[in-house]
């Protein structure tokens, strides 16, 4: 259905975030146990009859591991860039320190929906358990989606969660990234991941985003001013393009809680080296796991004074951070066709070859 | 449908927590403009069956004014004693300071549907706007009810808006409370409502807590240790009563956001003078708002500096909340009947008698 | 110096708050490792000259354990219930958290001279070290003290290090507690400790309180309402006993940096059953550590898999800082005598005659 | 004595970083009222003899307005990118969104000693006040000074209170700058401004940054990766450059402290476009104050409904801020002429004429 091939990534450019290497297919899949999927709902065309459509969102599933997430909990944390935002779960993450459940990204209006249905998986897999707390973010596709018809159903979570792969590099108009607006482009998902030095260990980081923010004059590649001089004809509207993001990290590095909190905050970073500014009514969150840092059913933790990661070794993991959210941002644009939604209103995939155009003038 | 006309208040008992007057009603409705809706979902018994029943739950409206929330919001603020639990809309309004949608109550598996209802009946209101903040709080009646079969339905959320009174001294088993548990005792809803001293200005502080918390050994009033001296022949389980309490906070002073957050803070005091410790997996939630404090679609906000309050006045509104915080829980206690619910679980409704002895003895 | 041992603590009165055992004597001290000094300065009398006195004044310190601080951190965190407050090194503590000096109590305008003490001290011990983060908690003491003449010295503050023992138990007018007020009566130092149950692990848990806080309205002791019995005849104006307090949490149970954040925030709930309520100016900080769990130089951290406390056994650590800070609080205005500072202001040590004809009264 | 005039700043170079038009001077004193003093301290050289020297190190005083800080607070908040660092007075600041006396920045080990005095000047403007919150900010200017020495005195920080100009566009190696390093080059002071869109109002803004953070290979001057093709012979340690970064915000627009808060938090961005990471031990510190949004003795805020800044228009404000972070930071290692320090330890000015090659380069 997404066919995006032909669309480059950034690194397909010549251009390398950063310095870090990348793990084998620069995704977050790259971390072990990862899986990603999504489901992507496109149907309809002409003008908006909310409950009707047309439909253009979707939904993405990030699952941290392949077991059962309730009983085998991932350690996380949360960094709440700009709170204007619907996300779910958020609290109890901060308080507790860990994810119990796939992480899920969808529209903004269709967050309840998807946490209800992530309930009923969660349940189906651990009967008797009437305690559960659903993670989900949220961007707004209401630019090009009918958001009101809340289209994304239980069907499609499920379908989200069962189809996930271990390896998924897909980006752009895909699942919750389908109706979503980047720099005033055709936005949506993007990835990438790094592998951290030999010194701190054998560890990946890998990022998701689900980029629905900014400007197009401030978008930038690797620093390259690309809104300076290229803009789509067709701008959003200021109202539009106020999206927000949603970024998610996974790491197999055994950090703690309080150390995944300061990697999460270092995802401010790499989004403002795209070019993001947070804007007003732009919520952006981040979602930091560890799939090396597991709490048991016994209430025992997988941590231990031999694989605790020191302190001062977490600068490798913030370089990582930092590169791997740029570079998810950049991909998530580059890669996202021309999408015409409701009301004929148009998102423009950004044009490929100009880009090249610019990358080649900027950097030779 | 709820009677509890024959059990008292806790200052029907001669006890006057601390030393403000109340309102007329002592109820968070006496402050100017805020309304109070119920609906009570009580059907069928015996065996659990996820899905059919029995039905022990309901869902709470608490609406700041009769005008449109979206266009008026209110300043807000929010404060986490623990936050193990699923509260919807906390983000946004800690960013913002404020609260667009009515508040509701519901149980921990409800959240969603509430939230998508509530979005429904605001988008009602305001055509065109496809971004809304719905805030919903929880706790887990799971103990009596079928939380999975997620009885709570749209139109039961839309009644509570709408049947909601500008008079409501409904407590204990009503509305989200029906199925809730407080010191092993049956709780639910609680009220109660404090007067600012005069030099203050002419101010009313309201609290309603939905009370699912504590253990009844540890259960106080007044600072009589009711606890010590009775305790339920059925007691909750351990796992059962660690259920949490969500306490909500209204006046019609014109308090900003950041003042809201130091008086959300103080209800704390109020809840531990009461007995409760927020125990591991209480999910204990603060939300705070000003009727006389408002954000217009315009922008402007209605605060000037002829009205605004004096930090240090705040201390009135501090012992104000945490005398009604401590008096609404108490009376959420006491005005619950006795439920018998899922599997025959019982919740025994405080033998009033016993309470009435124990404070003659250690108040004479 | 100072002679308290013809005034009782609460459990000499035979008030036993709460339920759980107290440790051997009943003090922050219990806890293995930790030790405390107190250097009180009490020197001339009569009118406040700045810089000449009366000073009424002193210097404690908590220290977590025997060994080198800095190249063997304990884990450590931070809570701020009212952040009206000047305490030194809070930043650092919660970011990393841990903590890695002894942590000095003293008045608001000798921290910054304390804290420069002790980097003097711990960079004494460490030659070469350039990054020290002081940790220093404060209350005002200026309505006894002549608090501008900052009259606390550097030997003060080395001679508290260095004749701190392992059992100690003084409190009221020592150390930092000299010029303190406590619900407008003699404030000061105040300690007490709890045994964790046998299923949770042969821990203890201990608090240290600075008191400068409350109203004597306010005061109750098990519940008991004294302050509507006993207040001075020469109360506080409201203005002076706005002051604060300081509450310190030690446990040799190996918490982490987050769980020790969630034990830091139950303290609240002991200083609201002891009658405080942290009124606008009166500035409340928590700090809580664990001799349990290290950091070492070499990075590591001394938790493991095996000493790991499950989540859920936090309750018990919950009610172990709730009853003894509400111990602590109690401990320390039954404990401070009369003194009379700056001015010839005089603050009345409760008359413990009828605090003991309230107890009996109220309690048989 | 700081002599820097042939040193241009990064818009002499024809680069303009972002949008928005700078103030006069382009300088945080650009601000109507904000007053910025410098004292420099650079005495002797070769050996560190702790307690001797050399001396490499100042106090910078930013003075929100030219009026009685005290009686007149000016509304202000925090925002605190990666806590390892000392600063002082953030508690209090966070509470009641204030500050009350002129911010002052030095080295870590000098912040008591500047607070101290500090209070003297402020406790000598309004006698008979004991509770005043100074407000200090520091970076480790360690592998330069002989910062165990604590050079800068009382005497200082009065001078550079007294001194403090209604025009300042001092920048590089002055006041507090004097020791730092920044991107493994010379770093110190910087400073920019932006005014605001006129729809918005006739306000200003500007950022003074003490910059002392940042690896060589990460520095970018609008986008222009510097470092990847220019980096210092004498590279500075890893444990040497991870210094911190104080960034301080002023604006006469009547921002609340919540909006400033908001604000507060994009200095992130601008920080993250120089190509700072806020890496392990970096204690990266935002202070942002309104000098339009003031709290009187009387209790008295200035704000009203005509003056409130729409929240919506506070995206202009975001994008000030990044942008002024972004050059001062520039403009910090830019204009910082090469120092040697202890221990022979030079930090080399970055040279000039080759990032000028490199601009054209980039740019054309």
């Amino acid at each position: 259905m997404t066919v995006q091939h032909n669309r480059p990534r950034v690194r397909d450019m010549g251009i390398n975030i950063g310095i870090l290497p990348t793990g084998q297919h620069n995704s977050i899949t790259d971390v072990p146990d990862v899986r990603v999927g999504h489901v992507s709902l496109i149907e309809g065309e002409g003008k908006l009859v909310p409950g009707k459509g047309p439909v253009r969102t979707g939904v993405t599933a990030i699952i941290p591991h392949g077991g059962n997430m309730f009983t085998e909990k991932v350690c996380a944390a949360i960094h709440i860039i700009n709170g204007f935002g619907k996300s779910a779960g958020l609290s109890q993450v901060i308080e507790l320190g860990n994810i119990e459940t796939p992480i899920m990204l969808t529209n903004t209006f269709s967050i309840w929906t998807v946490a209800d249905a992530l309930v009923d998986y969660v349940s189906g897999q651990n009967p008797g358990i009437y305690s559960i707390n659903p993670v989900v973010g949220e961007c707004n596709d209401s630019s090009l989606n009918d958001i009101l018809g809340r289209h994304v159903k239980r069907e499609h979570v499920l379908r989200a969660l069962q189809e996930a792969g271990k390896v998924n590099t897909e980006e752009g108009n895909v699942g919750a990234g389908v109706g979503m607006t980047g720099f005033e482009w055709k936005g949506g998902i993007g990835t990438a991941s790094r592998l951290l030095p030999k010194d701190v260990g054998n560890f990946t980081l890998g990022v998701m985003v689900l980029n629905n923010t900014g400007l197009a004059i401030d978008f930038r590649i690797d620093g390259i001013p690309i809104g300076k001089e290229l803009v789509p004809d067709t701008a959003a509207t200021q109202e539009g393009i106020e999206g927000s993001i949603m970024l998610v990290i996974a790491t197999d590095a055994p950090l703690t809680a309080r150390q995944l909190g300061r990697v999460a905050r270092r995802a401010t970073f790499g989004l403002a080296r795209a070019g993001a500014m947070a804007s007003h009514s732009s919520g952006d969150f981040v979602i930091a796991f560890s799939t090396g840092n597991r709490i048991y059913s016994s209430g025992e933790q997988s941590i231990s004074p031999d694989t605790f990661i020191p302190e001062r070794q977490l600068s490798a993991f913030f370089r990582a951070t930092i590169e791997a959210t740029e570079e998810a941002i950049i991909n998530s644009v580059l890669r996202a066709e021309t999408m015409v939604g409701r009301d004929g209103v148009k998102r423009l995939g950004i044009p490929i070859a100009q880009v090249e155009g610019l990358v080649v003038q900027y950097r030779k």
